[in-house]
């Protein structure tokens, strides 16, 4: 299949050599061409243009940051929508919100284009080894037809339904029990050491049993040990945005989220205290600092 | 070791009988004495008031449904703190709030007496395997003294500290994180079922990943099959009995508990719409009908 | 009309005052007989024993701080309830928890006696003036006889209902709509702040049209020149009090008050801060802290 | 003075025939040119552009209804930052977000031109009137210079600090602590209800005391009337854009904002449940709902 990729960070890097991998025809295109290097020498067409991109491929990937970088690559003049054969495929891989994935969506319909918004969940070690999940939606021959980049990017795949709203929302929604996850454990926490009980004990409690998954070993670990005062995985800062993109998609669909305000404003406050850009477990140290333990 | 047992309800029967298994001297308690029958046919010995019990074990254990119970058993006259002997332990099972764990402690000290507090994680049958995790807190010696026994009734302990007010917390923030799971399970699932995505579909997305724990497994279920419409495992009543506990306790050791506000309104709603009898997975119903989906 | 009254701090005893002045037969009791000397200089009778004072009044009222002293007064041995004739009124006045207000109630009417609540509003300058506001609630009848009495003490009455249980709610959510215009002018000032409005300036904005009131007047300029580091004219633990008797009411008739959950986290957190016995406007100072400004 | 007015709804022409009143040089510019027409006939000249009206005036006022329609206006090519001379004033006195009236404020700087930010209080019979309460930022000069504008249209001024983004932050959280009331009044309803207390009492209990001003009055009798299924006075969808820039004014000064957040859950609610063009004090139906009661 003809492809290009549009956005080469680490993800997208690490998914354009899977593609490569799988004997696609691959089109390169990064802002910063240096970055398409590595793909160039396994192969991959360096294109000099967002146009020239969105003319070559049967499947147009994006993989951009936020929803300014994929609004302009779509919309702007010699943008995707200008650009694109007609029955071409957008398949955008981002999280983006759910109010510019539809205007996307229906700026590509008006232009006889179909777009399909696969997000991804995992790292780029990750998507170096294949093994990412895909939430997919989209009108479905479409989707169909992107199933061999799937294969070759994905464990596995999981449906968002026909609108491609819907696998942003999967993905933001996922996004947004995992913070309401750290913030309750942050206040179990708080409870827990002020009624005597030892961290690292309740984190055994809470992964011992009902919660022995990845999101309480790791963010219990974090808040247990203050790990948030190390390295970030991922910043209070980009935390608070998955957070207003979750109730931005709650204002969209009129669905009101209360845990996702106690989010909001626990990252808030984390940030008013200059603790942005540490790990966003840093939301444990807001709810200690209210409960007057730090 | 001189066991009393006092609480004979399903819990109590089937810890009970792990006791007289692991070749204790038992001495049984229940207001409804019937219930003890069993257990007589085994070896224990039917007491016929909380005093004999309370003078006939070395450990005193209690295993009672509520604050109300555990607090008649041992303040009342007659109660274990009157008929206690000096040194002897209660050892209290039951999930009880962190004031009147508190002031039972303070009781027994008063008397020159022992409390340890050890609530249990698991339901019957995992009691009846000896398979409970046991969260204790007390002083060290009468924790030690207590091994044996929680030696044949659980699969491993917790500590809770060295104040008997540590286990309960330690149980009750361990609740109060899993109410806050389902409520958050609750949001996300309006949020992807107004955006398109299925329900089993973002159950899939949730539980392969980053929450594959029982929690979000058996919750996640019955959220996306509406399974709170069948036979409950655990009532909205109950479960806003657990949340109160976590509130209470936040309000002792002034710790402010932004998600478990949250839960309550739920549950509160889900009893004045007449579902507190239901499972209280019903939280998912409410955020449902205040996002207009039912 | 014979009337007993029970409890004379402050308030009792400006409104025992002017009932006397009112040519009533009013007889006292106090636990510290010496705050009723100067109502005995005044003609009203001393009592020993709160079992006098049941069998002396057609109405005893009782003026307590809290729902354990007028537990203890109404219900005890040698209590209202045990010594106050069949038909004979016990009237209360203080600010009480709706669920003891319905036990209380309930005992009386097993004895064949009324209860009608009445809790009031004010201060005791205010009650020594003959002005509170006086809610009341209970049967028509009984209600109708107390008539003179609110007559000398208060301004005017409100109808509460046939339910002396109407009563306390309305005063309980009353006070709780206070801590709400609190918490939100503590966010308003904290939002204004932030962007560069003076604080005066936001108080001039608020209370010039829509917040033209006491309320505003009072705890707008409490928050915009920082008076909770003054004299506590209601300290923040008595505010929490009073948002727990809300949230215990809302809990007993199935209504959720996410309003209440957010002052009582900010009380909780002033009380975690050490700020406790400060006015209960340092509400405002939480709002600081959690915004970085304090 | 010249001053340029671009705005005509119904408080524009308004507050625009105030100006003519005070002898102002007036040019009108809108969209729909027809809604000049009484103002031309008064005096005022009619502009063809934006280009035109920016070149006019000593002062341009822009009267808009939302962010989009001021920034068409001001950012877009032929707009004021393109149009006006170098010194002139920008006096913005619509409602907009603090990020845009920062983004404005910049871009006028750049050009060497002045933004001052003066939206108002009151509907247009107080704009017709002269009796507009106005909150005004920006540089002291170019403040002095519009006030002969601002005591033609309004009653008074509040100082809203140098930075234009101040006067926004002071009408945005005004209009917020308003919703605040509003939701506490529908908690405060709610409980009063359900505790037998009769809705025109508690209105009673309110507004005789502590809330004795508009905002409660006019409120709290819509609430206790059920009066939002009549007439709309400001709809919930128009409420619900009220506290988003609340919000989003908090998230840009990191200023959490809990009670913001509880009214934002009740719009969306509502929004949910089809009342958007209701008045917006249908957020007490919704309470109403939660509890049980509609």
């Amino acid at each position: 299949m003809k492809v290009s990729f549009i956005g080469l960070g680490k993800m997208g890097q690490a998914m354009a050599d899977r593609i490569i991998g799988g004997g696609h025809d691959l089109a390169v295109y990064n802002r910063t061409a240096s970055k398409c290097g590595d793909l160039v020498g396994r192969g991959a067409k360096l294109m000099g243009s967002v146009a020239d991109a969105a003319r070559y491929g049967d499947v147009v990937i994006t993989m951009l940051e936020n929803d300014a970088a994929v609004s302009a690559v779509t919309l702007e003049a010699d943008g995707l929508v200008k650009s694109m054969p007609k029955g071409a495929i957008h398949l955008a891989m981002g999280t983006h919100s759910i109010s510019l994935v539809k205007k996307l969506a229906a700026a590509h319909a008006d232009a006889g284009q179909v777009m399909v918004s696969a997000p991804v969940m995992g790292r780029p070690p990750v998507a170096a080894a294949g093994q990412l999940g895909i939430i997919v939606a989209g009108p479905a021959a479409a989707v169909e037809k992107c199933q061999p980049l799937f294969a070759v990017m994905g464990r596995r795949t999981f449906d968002g339904g026909l609108d491609p709203v819907g696998a942003a929302a999967g993905k933001i929604a996922n996004n947004f029990v995992l913070a309401c996850a750290i913030e309750a454990m942050g206040e179990g926490f708080a409870l827990a050491q002020k009624c005597g009980v030892p961290p690292e004990s309740f984190l055994d409690i809470l992964t011992d049993g009902l919660f022995a998954s990845p999101a309480y070993k790791i963010y219990g670990k974090l808040i247990a040990e203050k790990g948030y005062f190390g390295e970030p995985g991922f910043t209070a800062t980009t935390g608070l945005k998955d957070v207003l993109l979750a109730l931005a998609a709650g204002e969209a669909v009129a669905v009101p989220l209360p845990s996702a305000n106690v989010c909001r404003d626990r990252l808030l406050s984390a940030v008013a205290h200059g603790d942005g850009d540490r790990d966003w477990s840093v939301m444990a140290l807001e709810q200690a600092r209210s409960s007057g333990l730090a």
